[in-house]
């Protein structure tokens, strides 16, 4: 099995609402119409939003509501990149969780919740490369 | 605020276990060492195990248990490809929740959970492409 991921979906309560929001922060979705979830094409992967109930059936989850222990991070090139991209977010509906501030392992990052709480760390980690194209390589 | 994920931690009860689950799918995973986590290079953005309580407090998320509305998946090339991945991940210790199927809407997967239950979809889906290097295109 190759060592990579797909799709990430993100379950939400009103799929209008929170393709509002990643929409204010730039993002272009696809999709949508119905019950069909929005995609966003997002490197050589796709970012989904789906109806909670729905993606719960679909996974085979029982939903108790809340976080799941999955956290996504959106890695920016410097630590005024973070504070922008913060503000971006707030700007667009999200909520400032964490205010950006140096972190003990040498990094600096924030955390912004999306319109379902899904958590999202915006970060600058001077240990890792982040290419032209936006992705991310571990080391320097 | 560009269009893209650059890391998804995958909050984890054993970090050893979870991480011979994904090594045993053929990945390899890097760091580790005490309370770090793993990561793995997953094409142009990375995947993690930690510690899933210290995940929870990183990220400001109260844990309650459970699932919390984000679904993975993991797309391969034919329906054949889907049925191979499930068996790979099952030898690893993966819990088949669903057995490879058709969809209704044209596609072949199944879903799978790892050791900490984070549900895995394995799918096949025709109306997208996947490259040879592992990305995930929308359209044909």
């Amino acid at each position: 099995m190759e060592q990579r991921v797909s799709v990430v979906t993100l379950g939400v309560g009103d799929k209008e609402k929170s393709r509002a929001f990643y929409e204010g922060m730039g993002w272009k979705g696809v999709g949508g119409d119905g019950d069909d979830p929005v995609f966003f094409q997002a490197g050589g992967l796709v970012i989904g939003l789906w109806d909670r109930a729905a993606l719960a059936e679909d996974s085979c989850m029982e939903d108790n509501g809340g976080w799941g222990g999955i956290t996504l991070a959106h890695n920016v090139a410097s630590p005024e990149a973070v504070d922008a991209a913060v503000e971006v977010a707030r700007a667009a509906g999200g909520t400032v969780a964490r205010d950006p501030a140096k972190t003990f392992w040498g990094g600096y990052n924030a955390v912004v919740l999306d319109p379902d709480g899904h958590p999202w760390e915006i970060c600058h980690n001077p240990h890792w490369t982040l290419t032209p194209d936006g992705e991310t390589r571990l080391g320097t």
